[in-house]
């Protein structure tokens, strides 16, 4: 079996990152030559993470197929998500927690999906199931991946097993979750030494919506008004990376992690699928989004279903 | 959790079937509430195994959503091989062992295939993951389904997991899986009794090639002269098909299942991509396809690259 390459999706975080260390781990501990890339620097939050567990950073590539013929995806399906070239190579395994969308492969493969909080649960499962250990440092990475997803288990993407599985991965680490946690949060919050088109670049996802390319960014923080005193300048990025990427629609999520409420920045066209989506009506570009953390679980859907309407 | 319906694909073959009865086993053992169905009749070889271990058929249904408003598919993933109303319900979990082909989902959702030789396979996996017990006769099911899908452990499909997997599912229903599968075998090439419709339905799936729509049935026999004597006559079966159902190319791959070599006739347009994806000319409606028992690992895949080329 020739080498392949492991990696979560473009723009990556925290799961992204660690998702793609621990299938790397189990899958080589299971007989495979694979290696854990990234399609992008670790943001704050990982780097909080890496530095934490003394950690090294994964290599960035562009491309697989100059390096080899088959690839597995971590946390994320959607082609426009993947690598550059995901066409020309053949995908061998997918372990995600996602919706599927404009994945077609024309080979059986290994697809293993749960809708669980993070990919890292998924693959906790596996290691238990191949009755794999899983080493200390791995643990503390895989807990990080968990509480970065479900926002130290207060999103409503959070699972029982998703707790379950935090609770067991801190004993193999020895880590306090909830204190660990909340510092790491915090670290990925520090939002005044970026520019508008680092904090609208960090964590953002495009999807394909009945013919619109919709960027879809999250922004964490524990201070909202501190990220709208900077919502001209935050549009004007967005809008240029409209021009310059060819979206239709920017949509900036900006969420308080701390009471779990958000607000909508909206920027391009068409708006009126959003306004459906959410039940109300854009003022100032934006929409307030009271209890809603979840871009997977509480955006995506009803904008789905509103674009498809 | 309301009730939830389980089935395999339209034209069912026996893994269809039983995959259905055996997640349903198993997802009901684990708490939820659901139903195994089939989206049409047993064939003949279904017909034996049920038989012989003495278990009723499955209830047939044409559609999903009046009765529920989630399901979970076997053995399949494809639109146009699912119920007819798929598009109105939601999938909750997919077990399959086929490539991911137009499956699209708005939120997430359980999904496990893996590259083997038959759906019950992968739900022999899951049983042994999740600790629970394969009955004795559910055991001789799942072993006719992974006999049924591989030839007897003779196809390319065939991997050392099918292989264990079906001796041990043989010790627990105190099977000798050789003859019986033999005998099951033989049990579904008796086709004087069929009409050419009849023969040509009996296992047959649709695929969406590059805006073509092709039509793919498989005959099992020990004989296949005994096929195409009646070849004018399955032509003119699949040119009605054909024109009734929209196809635009009908394939019947007549696989002796002796010796492993198979016939194919081919009917409809276009046939250039026919004779590129394997490498020969069409000659009298028919090319010889030496070696080529699976429609899955043999046929879809080059025909899909000669599609799309």
């Amino acid at each position: 079996m020739s080498k392949e390459l492991i990696f979560g999706h473009q723009s990556p975080d925290t799961d992204a990152i660690v998702a793609a260390k621990a299938l790397s781990y189990l899958e080589n501990k299971l007989g495979a030559d694979t290696e854990a890339v990234a399609l992008g620097e670790p943001n704050e939050e990982t780097q909080f993470v890496l530095k934490h567990f003394d950690e090294p950073a994964l290599r960035v590539i562009t491309k697989a197929a100059p390096e080899v013929d088959s690839v597995m995806l971590v946390d994320h399906n959607e082609p426009q998500q993947s690598v550059s070239d995901i066409a020309d190579v053949t995908v061998s395994h997918v372990v995600d927690h996602h919706r599927i969308n404009n994945f077609n492969t024309a080979q059986p493969l290994f697809y293993r999906a749960e809708p669980l909080g993070c990919c890292s649960t998924v693959i906790y499962k596996m290691f238990a199931e191949n009755e794999v250990e899983i080493p200390a440092k791995l643990a503390g990475l895989m807990l990080s991946a968990i509480i970065s997803d479900t926002l130290l288990l207060k999103s409503p993407t959070t699972t029982q097993t998703d707790v379950d599985v935090v609770k067991d991965l801190a004993k193999i680490a020895g880590i306090d979750y909830q204190a660990y946690g909340l510092e790491m949060l915090k670290a990925g919050t520090n939002l005044a030494s970026k520019s508008e088109k680092e904090l609208i670049d960090a964590d953002a996802k495009s999807f394909e919506l009945n013919g619109s390319t919709v960027r879809v960014a999250q922004i964490n923080t524990v201070d909202l008004p501190e990220v709208f005193d900077r919502q001209a300048a935050l549009e004007a990025a967005a809008k240029a990376e409209n021009a310059a990427e060819g979206y239709d629609l920017f949509l900036i999520l900006a969420t308080n992690i701390l009471d779990s409420n958000s607000e909508l920045l909206v920027v391009g066209e068409p708006t009126a699928p959003v306004e459906t989506a959410f039940g109300k009506k854009i003022e100032n570009n934006r929409l307030s989004l009271p209890g809603v953390v979840s871009r997977k679980k509480q955006v995506v859907p009803p904008l789905t279903e509103a674009f498809n309407a």
